[in-house]
């Protein structure tokens, strides 16, 4: 297999556009925001567990089991706005969690306050629910990040010491712990400590662990036994089951999405890199049958995974209702993780296609365009009042909060934009595989030169992008430009100085454009970007009879304070003609899509039932992005509209 | 008020039809297996807790608090039986259960074998949560059933023994408790008690249990701080609140339906009884607004009421899904109760339209054509595969159950079959006014002479009813025949050998047909039975885009037997043309609806989202009616179509 390579962080920067607006939101509101929460004891407490362990101060641990995890995915987000821009404010801030992490690791390398501040004889004894792997997995990645970032190999060395203690304890020698965690990360983040420590024992442990997962007899319940447990409870007070955490058979036999959504995506990830890095396969199989199930049965419109609040869990194929979905904002940031390695498995558009749906649809509606209130679900349809009465759509929030008891979607909403350019490109050794279009610069290792890319693009509002290639000698090689699924018609022109020739060829849903190219060699891509009306495959029941509103890669949805009331009674013509225009001064600037849609007259004293037709009247409809809806105050929202 | 007279059971009784086959069943089928299900310990338990209680054998008690209810709604069920037909087996089961009840009884009268059983210390401690109030409630209706049946007083002494013992116990005076039961029953028993032994005092204290009802401070806290209990906790361990038995604010403030929909149909229904009893006007007016509510508001098409399983109860307007629906039998048969006392509160045909519907949709799906299998929820929308896998539809069954840990719906369908005929008439001073069409026979005396009126009919399959009417001597009074609200259009005819004259008007939503009516008098009513689309009030958004089929009282749906899996995307086309078929082969014959409609084309690996429209096909659907659904093995079944 040839090497498919990512573009590292370090060799990127933003230019003006519309992810360089929410990175800077990152890096000015949002960090210290979450760090100012992290500290509060009364909000996190997070911080004042490190304090505690660390023997700053005194006190109990309060908090989930995984608490430390938030202050790690926070370290990791801040660790890559300073790979692109340094910050005081952030520098210092990051400082402060280092040192805390670091005071607070023992001797040993074990770093997890929980069990260090409730008693270290406890440690090791509950994979399956402690998250103690899970944490430890956080801290090796913000590691990594801090260290790429400021070149400090402190918390490197750290999270080594963390990886040995680990290896120490578990793996296939006798005398060592057959087990697994109960919610993967541990086995992506030893991957990555292999590719940046170069040690291989971090890899063999990795794949020990995911391969290890769903054997039987069970670790889970041997080691329940021995903690003198009878009846394993999992979440919401129900039986514990093994799909739960993707452990129901071994990795190697799993062909569906089952369980805990936001565990499968972490999971996932290691499996595609492990069979990257192991040239695996088997295993390379087994995450494309996984991949078309998740993105061709269990995927919302918007990138959202895990269809009922019970387990936050996958359920079966199809079974995607609007109104009571769970769609955990992580586990769509999770499946960027996952699409990401996939293209560095299999070089296909159609990764890039569903990195993109998430990106712009679910994972950014996880928060306000102010930063600082999140989601932590991703329903399609929410109705204030159904939330507020019904017991069964209790995990449905119509408005976002200002924090969570399971804080982990705002931090690892950080880390996603933070680090958002490192998914734009991937190199193989013939080209440059464009995945995203976002107002940037990259510089690009390519058959041992140096070559600067930049994109210039109003995307996602407009489909154009300019992009100026700058080898820093005359190179051929093949610029390949990802044509979105949603895109039917695009143009592309080469402008050169030097040489105007080039072959174009498709290849893998991306059009590759050879040339010798010169410094500042041009490329204009235009994607065209109607509305389009979607509808989902027919066994989809939940999109009946509707369509959804979609322009670029961006999902548009009603809301009540545009549309009024009632949306489920909006009904668009299949003749409606759908305008979209750029209005500036809504929601920060975004397309809005209008048009004629009809809906109910009302009259005083109706009945519940009748046999007579309800008369109808035309209305202007206006849709705005998915992902900006909730910033307006509570309300209705819909994305499946009724079409006749 | 003029007296609006219900007519008794014992001047009624069954012609062959519809509703004599259901009899039938009861007496035959039913009655001996549900009294052998109550018999079996490993079961139901129910009558072995009576044998305990009485000494006769020893154990535990086992089952829900309530479990004697039970065995009590089973004993007025076979009463009303025998008040019919005679027949020794039944007769012989019900001696049985009269035997143990009268042998468990204290000599105080008290009556409850969870409490005499488990200690009878304990007895009056928790009315929020016991029940005792209620199966006492229901040994008193069961006891009234049966010394109508068999004029033996010896049960209707021991219910007036443990009517006295609560009233000795509960009352305004100062040394008596304050206090009333979570769940209402006795106050209606109470009441049927006075009207049968003429004790006032009875009906005072069904009165003081209604009044007592929601005034604060409240006693479910008092008596839990007497118990020293914290947190009162409620259904599936949410939070106890006041709305969940209706005690949140006293009676004559409540204006919407809250809470348990059960215990709000058996409040309701002593609430009429009391504003019947005492022409107390502001309890009639609170009893209107409440049936409004619950009529126009909050009722599912099939009578169905309580949306939410949290609770098994009502939530908000309009909030009516379908596939989540919990819609509990026993809510139904208790909205049936209730509509039988408001037409003696305010007669009008609305009143007796929702008990037809509820009767002919709800109630009746709730057992099986065989009689031993029984649904506890009835929803409008099910997908199997849904509910096996989705925990926001665990309360949705597939299929009917042989019995339930929470026995209630069983026998409660079978006293209200057993009694049906008491709904057909009621009496006023001029008139017999007919509430339902049901081949019978029944004696009435109006102005002090006796007539009897004969029905002869094949409703709900036909409109046609013919009415024989036998005074002794010819007598002037009105006939009234309710115009059922689903009939658009309708024929009368008188015939008599002596005298055709007569006037008609509309009064209520009855047809009063005024003459001097001579024995062998005749009326031939045709109620022109069209397929009708329903179509819901806008506001009802699980309905929005969809009709359903309705023909006569019956509502019908689509069963994937008979038309193939994924009904929801299955579309009906305006034009299409609607027939009904009597198929006397099919669910022991019913009446078919059949027509035109439309479904999608499948192709292969088609994907999950698209802006493709996708092709449909026409095919011929089938609908049956709703009550006769899932007696052919577990499949999908939708109630509300999508219509084009």
């Amino acid at each position: 297999m040839n090497a498919i390579l990512p573009v590292d962080l370090s060799q990127t920067c933003f230019q003006e556009g519309f992810w360089y607006r929410r990175f800077k939101l990152v890096k000015e509101v949002i960090l210290p925001y979450q760090w100012r929460v992290l500290n509060d004891p009364e909000i996190s407490h997070a911080v004042q567990n490190l304090k505690i362990a660390a023997g700053e101060t005194t006190g109990s641990f309060k908090g989930r089991p995984f608490q430390d995890s938030d202050v790690a995915k926070w370290l990791e987000a801040a660790s890559y706005v300073l790979a692109l821009e340094r910050d005081p404010k952030v520098e210092e801030m990051s400082n402060e969690a280092v040192r805390l992490f670091l005071k607070v690791q023992r001797e040993d390398g074990y770093l997890d306050t929980y069990f260090i501040i409730n008693g270290l004889e406890k440690r090791w004894t509950n994979l399956r629910d402690m998250h103690e792997l899970y944490v430890a997995g956080h801290f090796i990645e913000a590691a990594i990040a801090y260290f790429k970032a400021t070149g400090d190999r402190k918390v490197l060395d750290a999270a080594c010491k963390l990886a040995n203690c680990i290896e120490r304890t578990f793996g296939p020698e006798n005398e060592k712990l057959k087990g697994y965690d109960g919610h993967p990360e541990i086995e992506l983040a030893l991957v990555k400590l292999y590719r940046c420590v170069k040690n291989e024992r971090y890899l063999h442990l990795a794949r020990f662990f995911v391969e290890e997962r769903g054997k039987k007899p069970h670790f889970f319940d041997e080691e329940a036994r021995l903690r003198g447990e009878e009846e394993p409870y999992g979440p919401w007070g129900g039986k514990f089951t093994y799909e739960y955490c993707q452990a129901h058979v071994p990795v190697r036999e799993q062909r569906k999405a089952v369980g805990h959504a936001v565990r499968a995506m972490y999971l996932y990830c290691a499996m595609a890199d492990l069979a990257v890095e192991l040239g695996d396969r088997e295993l390379a199989d087994v995450c494309q049958a996984l991949w078309k199930n998740v993105t061709q049965c269990q995927m919302y419109l918007t990138g959202g995974l895990g269809s009922s609040a019970f387990g936050e869990a996958f359920t079966f194929d199809y079974d995607l209702p609007n109104d009571t979905a769970y769609a955990e904002v992580c586990a769509s940031i999770g499946l960027i993780f996952w699409a990401h390695r996939m293209l560095s498995l299999d070089l296909h558009s159609k990764y890039a296609d569903v990195m993109e749906r998430a990106l712009y649809n679910s994972v950014l509606s996880g928060m306000s365009l102010k930063g600082t209130e999140y989601f932590y679900t991703t329903p399609l349809e929410v109705w204030p009042e159904a939330c507020k009465h019904r017991y069964d759509r209790k995990h449905i929030l119509p408005s976002r909060q200002r924090w969570f008891t399971c804080a982990c979607c705002p931090p690892n909403l950080s880390r996603l934009i933070a680090s958002l350019l490192q998914y734009v490109y991937s190199i193989t050794s013939d080209g440059i595989w464009t995945h995203l279009y976002v107002s940037s610069k990259a510089e690009i290792k390519l058959l041992n030169r140096n070559i600067n890319i930049y994109q210039e693009t109003s995307y996602p509002w407009e489909g154009s992008v300019k992009i100026t290639v700058e080898p820093f000698e005359p190179l051929e090689f093949n610029l390949c430009l990802r044509i979105p699924e949603w895109c039917k018609q695009y143009k592309v022109e080469v402008e050169s100085d030097k040489d105007k020739t080039y072959r174009a060829e498709m290849r893998q849903g991306y059009l590759c454009i050879k040339k010798l190219w010169y410094p500042n060699d041009l490329v204009r891509l235009v994607l065209v970007m109607p509305v389009e009306r979607i509808r989902a495959n027919p066994l989809l029941r939940a999109a009946a009879g509707r369509v959804a509103l979609q322009r670029g890669p961006l999902v548009f949805c009603l809301e009540e304070v545009d549309n009024g009331p009632l949306l489920p009674d909006v009904v668009l013509p299949k003749e409606s003609c759908l305008e979209a225009e750029f209005d500036k001064d809504l929601l920060g600037g975004v397309v809005v899509i209008s048009g004629e849609a009809k809906r109910s007259i009302f009259f005083p004293d109706e009945p519940l039932y009748t046999s007579e037709a309800h008369p109808f009247r035309s209305f202007r409809f206006k849709a705005v992005p998915y992902f900006a809806w909730g910033n307006r105050g509570s309300g209705e929202m819909l994305v499946w509209i009724r079409e006749v």
